[in-house]
């Protein structure tokens, strides 16, 4: 039975005036933010692999966390624990969804086929859970990343055995993300990149790429499995670059390989910065493209030049992101998964739970400030009258195709004047959006 | 008559024992590389802007150079006298190409039609002084950032007024590119881009930005102009985000814009290293997606976090952009663009030289060690080596698209075996190229 | 008379559910806030470098701006133009202090005695505009890194005449500090370091920078100047590198010259995010090396490279600096500059009072917050819980000297045992300071 | 016995023509470069964490090394096995000197006292191992960082014993390093930082660490120990911050606590490039305090923002750094380790040796460049006369403080001139130093 969580209750929404540091002052989830409710909206998930799979190790210093599920059985037995404390964990805080990688619920085999009997095992007893907590996945996602087999990549791999491999491991993981019912399949290329160029054919490599992103599409049809198939973007990390690099790179290797219109992003805030990217900046580009997705939700740090996956804590930054997806209608088969862990000297269960309800009602304030801001219309109205100017026939017909750059430039030296310029007025809108965080 | 480098006599190839620092150690414009001449392998270009329009302001001071081409005339004198002392400068140099904005070469005048007047003056001008001297054009471009009027960008601007003097400008550059000769068009979208995100309509904007690119394609096959057009990328800077901010993006809004056969990339080496790539990255992406073009030849500070535009010093850094440009054939229309500017404390006429001296015995050095590297195939063969398994019949049928996801799998399943990892030899291959810088 | 900002009235504290957008929602300057009020707090300062002299000029543009005291007149008519209007924008914004360098206020003449007429002439009037308005100066500078004789350099110069030059300017600022009753003085080192190290002897410019810090600390005597010399740390821009790279540099500079108890720092959030540092880090250190001063009150671009000295916007990034000033019992000599300006495209006479208006909201209500987590107290509690081990007798020993390495091994030798960690609780807290903002 | 390198022979010089790639091409031992061999000068170590101790894990895969003594015996047999090895590789390689930190060479036991008697049980070891190969220890340092009880700091640890657990391991390290006639002894700050400034007491930091590092050089002094302590700068990673940021924060520490002339730095190239420097800044600026020790030889990607710790590849990178040391006299009790590992794709034995024999040769060829900077003489000589001014009387008296900034002043506005910029030559002196790299 589930015992390390066993002295927190389960996390309820208390108010703002709550002093319990063990609830929710703002994630109020039946709460009605523009038609629906916040757990609706803002549909968190909770990552398996941050909080049930580390350890606390960083690249100079061993553990430091003392979890029950790591010592003191066989692998699939502490498997089995784990997923036990897991769901006790999912089920106090509250969050309606997970997510997974294959080799965060069950431990890779000697063979193949062991790793596979694994994986199988354990997703019936996932399978369990969810019936009994009624929590649901909101992704999937193969590792191919961690094991040795992969330090040179995995689709992008040199040697097509480990693309074979990779394609094995990936089948299962879509087999059981249909099987738990998850809404997305999730693919990240850890390692679909390079360390270094003097030993690399980026070409074929891109080739690879691109034949195994139209197997996923193929087999996802082949099932019918009917969520998104995501590729969450990063810049470097564990490569030296890759090829996923932002969410405009992406759209280019899909559009390379005819799937812009099949596969979408799974957008992380600390992938964002680490690319040189806002994380409004990723949102607004893939809902501009038409290919956004879902979120991976935390925060890096602002001077530290790799992937520090810290719960989101500050307001100001998540309110725009979200404002852009509400503007948008909302997630579709995506959500917010806190791609997110405690840091290694938050040695104690209770961290778990401070990370993820900090996390949760930051989300929560954005979203409220979100919902002021599209109710407010005074941001969308500034921005429609700046572009008012195309809706003018002529320009219609430049938009439309219908005039030549000699037409436009005879034009131009015909009226012989200049443009007057406008503010821009980006002061102004910066107050307006604070007065609604 | 020119004056202002009157003390300086043309430079020439003296052999690395010189110890001239007003001659060629290394770039010997006859010498054969690969089959051909040096000269014709790097196609050296000086840039108008860097040379002969800098004062040496930067943001936090004014002028420091003193040009005789600055005061004492009305704008056309002046630039008439710049045309003058630029030819001599590049005659002196003895690189064979140069490249300018509109802008570089004739005064802004108070309407259109004045500005345009200006510029065919001096055009007229500049095709004497290359019938004269046989210097070439390597590319032509529009300055679409420097007037007020393009705060808010050029075809990405709000106010379709804008968009239209764009077009008109860039009609004019075109047709005197065609004119002179040139072997490119270039853009560069300096202010295509954002300031803030708040008041930007990005959708909007890509549309723009697309059919902008169509018209500029359009109107080159009109014309009949033979040479490439091509985009340069870079990340920010001037604009907080530019849209195309590296090799891969451009890649994105060409496809998305149906232009990826028309429209190829002018790589600077600054630009790559502000968008968190190395140089030779750039060059190696533009190969692999089939949309390389020209360089432009820098180099950046790798602690500052803007443009420096420094001439390039580094030998080794250098070395392997060359060799793939080598490898896959050369430059067609492109050429290495200097796009590079003295310290605004290199005060003197001779510091010109000096910058273009040493950047261009650099890029000899670099040639010559790209042409031993591919005399000696060692490096190409280890790479052709590590993708040896993909010529296997089964991994060829996997990337003809003849194998589906689940196919490969169940081969997985049966052959129920480990991949082996080999060696990926970094450091010998390091090792190997330090042989030949 | 000042006329430019004729369609503004003075700016009101109108409350947190005003529309007016001209108007405070946050900064009420005589409401109390832990015995004193905002106001004297906070101690707001315009600058007037930003508002006033920029042109909107960025490397890859011209002028955006088009303020009546640009043109039209003799340099001092319109230094003089600029002092009015100038005042007139302070006394309606409410803020109760200025700043400025010698050259903002009047014009570089063509000698050092022209130069000084000019500003004491400016001196006297800005002098007349205090005494009307009651405005207050906070601190005087001098600009040493505009004009080109200072390209190399002004205290750190490898020509001594630029020493000389320099030290001329700030006499002369000094002074007028002391007369406008200015209650800082502040030396900013923007070219003190280098371009190059290969022309740069470091000990030689060290050695150049202690003397001349030297000077002004004994001329500061001399006059009887009873307010603080600060030193403005900025590690790069327009240097490559400046040699008051950041607080903790500054102090070993202080140190090596014996001034560490004479001189403090001057931090601003912008150059602390280029050294790769928070503002409250900055800020801390400053604190516990006891040489904080004053603030620059800006905010830098996370994804730009260069210094674009931004009104802060961003309610939780502020609090933590104020919190640690305030725990330290506030600004003594010091206050809140703001040296930030509105972007290039904020063309109008309003955007100025926008831009100001959020930064003084966003300080209050971040003094608001900073002041409740005082009066909460649990933060502080929390760190002193945490290093409460330090007061057993044993302990206080070893920090007091009175403990050697050897003592210490065989005391734990003896005791034999490991020590147990405790967690850092790092998400508690964050969370903890969330309630507050 | 040893064998895990048994089918590498002993690396020789075999001259720059070989095409042997385990030969060296440019590092001769013997060879005299400046009146000493090169293996006097370049003092090379090799470090045995790296190189024995890594796994090739990182933190998104496990380990890709499988060396023999990671499995198949007790801690201390493997700890043997391991040390037989290194120095195996150590005497085939032909570096004069090794490092190490205490828990690289022995495992960490269950209480402090089996820690230090597995410690003291292995460096007899070691001393044999030396005794029997001629080998000889650069340094000697304690492992702070890696256990769990320090993860929040060893010397600025909250817990008090922590700080004595400290000192316990460094008293052993010193005594060890002295018994092996260790040359330095280092202290490397890991954790000595923090990881949130929420629960941490700056200042209380500050006076432990003032306070260990007094101990240390105390205890050194007791000891006879002749060698020098060095501390190595590190700006973060794996704190969020570490006190000892960089040489010139070092400085500042150093003086706070009245060490500076008791303490010097180590400087590491990756870790300069971490802090916003480059290399040859870190160890001008050392020279220039007076605080220059020791070097860790590596390099950092440019475009990765942690710690790669790669053998250095590029020649002209490394030559001014070399210059500057040797135009100071050269290592003194200092040299240069290579803080470097082999990429964890590099699986094989040779790769360790490729990696080394690299950095050795780029190493020797920087040298040579650097000795015939020295000859050639120019480059000094710029700078001597850029400084020259200061020889004047009046310049001297300024820098001797018997001129006031009164007195200075008016000496300007008597002579009543402005100073004429030079040109301060940057490209003809970076051409200059490209004829010898």
């Amino acid at each position: 039975m589930a015992s390390y969580f066993k002295d927190i209750a389960p996390i309820r929404y208390e108010g703002v005036d709550s002093t319990n540091p063990l609830a929710f002052r703002h994630y109020n989830p039946e709460q009605i933010v523009l038609g629906k409710s916040m757990k609706e909206q803002l549909r968190f998930a909770v990552c398996y692999w941050h909080s049930f799979c580390s350890t606390g190790s960083d690249p100079f210093g061993g553990s430091t966390f003392e979890r029950p599920w790591f010592d003191g059985g066989t692998a699939l037995q502490l498997a089995e624990k784990k997923a036990e404390e897991s769901f006790d964990f999912f089920s106090k805080l509250g969050a309606p969804y997970y997510c997974f990688h294959d080799r965060d619920v069950a431990p890779e085999g000697a063979t193949p086929q062991e790793s596979r009997s694994n994986f199988l095992h354990m997703v019936d007893i996932l399978a369990k859970h969810q019936e009994r907590t009624g929590l649901k996945l909101l992704w999937g996602t193969a590792n191919l990343f961690s094991h040795r087999r992969f330090m040179a990549g995995a689709a992008s791999n040199p040697n097509p055995e480990v693309f074979a491999m990779s394609a094995a491991q990936v089948r299962d993981a879509m087999d059981a993300t249909l099987k738990l019912g998850g809404e997305n399949y999730v693919l990240w290329g850890g390692r679909e990149g390079y360390e270094t160029l003097l030993n690399t054919n980026m070409a074929h490599e891109f080739d690879q790429m691109a034949r195994f992103l139209n197997m996923v599409v193929e087999y996802k049809h082949k099932i019918g499995f009917k969520g998104a198939i995501l590729i969450e973007p990063k810049p470097r990390e564990p490569s030296k670059h890759q090829y996923d690099f932002d969410t405009a790179t992406v759209y280019g290797l899909l559009a390379r390989a005819g799937l812009e219109k099949e596969v979408q992003v799974n957008i992380e805030a600390n992938h964002a910065t680490l690319a040189g990217h806002s994380f409004e900046h990723e949102v607004a580009t893939a809902l501009a493209l038409g290919i956004f997705g879902s979120l991976d939700m935390n925060r890096g740090d602002p001077q530290l030049g790799w992937d520090t996956d810290q719960f989101p804590n500050n307001v100001p930054e998540l309110t725009q992101t979200l404002y852009y997806i509400l503007q948008a209608g909302g997630f579709k088969t995506g959500g917010c998964n806190f791609d997110a862990k405690v840091r290694r000297q938050s040695l104690d269960a209770a961290d778990l739970f401070h990370g993820h309800i900090g996390g949760m009602d930051v989300c929560a304030r954005a979203l409220l400030a979100a919902e002021k801001m599209i109710q407010d219309g005074r941001l969308a109205e500034v921005v429609a009258q700046r572009y008012a100017g195309w809706s003018q026939p002529w320009a219609q017909d430049v938009l439309a195709g219908k005039t030549s750059l000699d037409a436009l430039a005879d034009k131009v030296l015909q009226d012989n004047r200049d443009v007057l310029p406008v503010s821009a007025r980006q002061e102004y809108l910066e107050n307006l959006v604070n007065r609604f965080v």
